[in-house]
């Protein structure tokens, strides 16, 4: 960023410097498109507004499938025998090697690991008689993410489980405010964490001017009511103390801020947005990550879950480092500054610490 | 993207066993879950083509304005006195530093590079009140859009001053065969360089029915009929040699690959991508390229001449470090490997060498 804004600040300086000093005759041209381009700034709008439309109009067509898919991932309906079928056929063209990867495949021997996930399947296949819908479907298409895997703790991964959809939901638009945006709607079943069926994200936008381009404007969450010592915002370090004088023990907990997938329902006020003319990194990941569950995750949940759909974006080198890094930072936590001058000695105990395993064994 | 790949073979291999081993009514519901996504990219592909008919629809609206302003550019016609006035309104409320810009412009000296640039606009001003239309408009343009200019050789930047206008045209589209695309059309006025008035690139795409979206799929580009040593794709390179008996030195003059803008004209054809599956870098920016042109330079040329599209870029953090970089690989030029064995000096002056100034050179 450094060397671009160095450039930018020599080409803003050439560049304004260059216009203002132009002939007359030519300065009036270049103001003369100045205000054509506002014309076409006026018509770049009206595309984004018809834009909008579209994709509300092919989100109402794509309701009654998310419906279908809702309604047997929860076991609600059992599907038909056609459908079975021809599945099964998809299921068997996506399970052929195609050329090139038939190496790729002759290459890689079954794991250990592999194996040990057969013999957990063949327990779990005992209970598949009995089990309704596809259990665990939305927290394993998500862990199949590679963003969302980075994102989500072995803690979350329990609350997940009691992931029953994610959906979308085009905000009106079109009125006098223009407030265009999205809903991202996640259903939970009952479940130890919190009371909340339903947590809510809801994108805004607004229709700038400048550059007739939709700007994010500001993102809602729904506050999750935590149960209690579920809250998975925080953990809670335990310290004990020994006194010098006595040599008795003693024990302090207390609660600090824990990294987890559940700070994508926090709020980002215009305010906050306001404040950081940069736009910093957090609020860049959250849109992309909104954008993510919007464009790739909700239209495509089944190809995540079997895993089709990253196999389908690295093919496709639609996604590069960056996108893989995900973009939420490392929050670096104070870890159990020792305000007690006591000179007694610590133990921290972190829960948070057993979640910081390498990315890849969330995968087994 | 090692990575990445070891990722997703740990992943695809997890994942297919796991579906694979699903006790068979869950495995049931999984294949009619991807029956169901089956209607869905039906769906999305009908998304794309109606898509694709939104930009062409616009793309006729904002034809009107494209002659306009390509009319003022070349002098064909002189803006209205109220054109003039309107743009020298954006004109003031653009230079009104934003807050903080305030600072920024307040630690910026005029350097002394600024000072000549100032002289030089001085003498072009006595030139200007003749001049026609805005001289070097779009090279001064495509020299402002970061990636350009590092493509933009300094003999290159001699050739586009010749370039008179860049225009967009949709394909028809919507025939049996779904020839989908854009061509980008360069007009250039007579030129020591080339015979052609007109560049085109031509960028085809097929509407997959996998994930529903458009795919790249070819690029053909003109064949620039060269004009004698001018073709600036080549740079010639002079050895003098010296024979070691005679002591006679003679002239050899060879021809190597240079580096140039106009590669971008090359064509790659659909067997050249077939035999990259994993799509080449080349290839790759190539495509990022064309939507450059497509969705930035074409839309807002004049902002890219005065240079208010790339602070806007900067600002809304569009552009990271992968965009400023290009994406054009530096070629390895076998740089004059020895193949005469006597044991001479060589002297190589290779007329590439003056193009190898850092970017920053060519914005002053």
């Amino acid at each position: 960023m450094g060397l671009l804004q160095g450039r930018l600040d020599s080409l803003i300086g050439a560049s304004s410097g260059y216009v203002e000093s132009l002939p007359k005759p030519i300065h009036d041209r270049v103001n003369a498109l100045r205000a054509v381009q506002g014309q076409h700034t006026e018509l770049e709008t009206q595309f984004h507004k018809e834009l909008y439309e579209l994709e509300k109009k092919f989100s109402k067509l794509y309701e009654p499938l998310y419906k279908r898919r809702a309604d047997i991932v929860n076991g609600i309906i059992e599907p038909t025998p056609e459908e079975i079928e021809k599945g099964a056929k998809i299921e068997a063209e996506e399970n052929e090697p195609e050329e090139g990867e038939q190496e790729k495949s002759g290459i890689k021997e079954e794991s250990s690991e592999g194996a040990e996930a057969k013999n957990e399947a063949a327990e779990s296949k005992a209970a598949g008689n009995t089990a309704k819908g596809i259990p665990e479907f939305w927290s394993t298409a998500l862990q199949n993410h590679p963003r969302l895997s980075d994102l989500i703790t072995e803690r979350d991964t329990e609350a997940l489980k009691f992931l029953t959809n994610i959906s979308l939901q085009y905000l009106d638009g079109g009125d006098a405010e223009q407030q265009l945006g999205f809903k991202l709607i996640f259903e939970f079943s009952e479940n130890p964490f919190f009371e909340n069926s339903q947590l809510v994200k809801t994108y805004y936008y607004t229709l700038t001017d400048d550059p007739g381009n939709m700007t994010f404007h500001k993102a809602e969450g729904t506050e999750i009511k935590w149960k209690p010592d579920h809250d998975l915002t925080v953990t809670t370090e335990t310290k004990k103390q020994r006194h010098k004088a006595t040599n008795r023990t003693r024990v302090i907990k207390r609660t600090v801020p824990a990294e987890t997938f559940f700070s994508f329902f926090d709020t980002i006020t215009e305010e906050q947005l306001a404040e950081s003319p940069e736009m910093p990194e957090r609020v860049e990941a959250e849109y992309d990550l909104g954008e993510e569950f919007k464009e790739q995750i909700i239209p495509h949940a089944i190809d995540w879950f079997t895993g089709k759909a990253l196999s389908r974006a690295l093919s496709e080198s639609e996604f590069d480092d960056e996108y893989y890094d995900g973009g939420f930072d490392d929050e670096d936590f104070e870890d159990g500054e020792d305000d007690n001058s006591d000179g007694s000695s610590d133990e921290v105990l972190s829960r948070s610490a057993q979640n910081e395993q390498p990315p890849q064994c969330k995968q087994q």
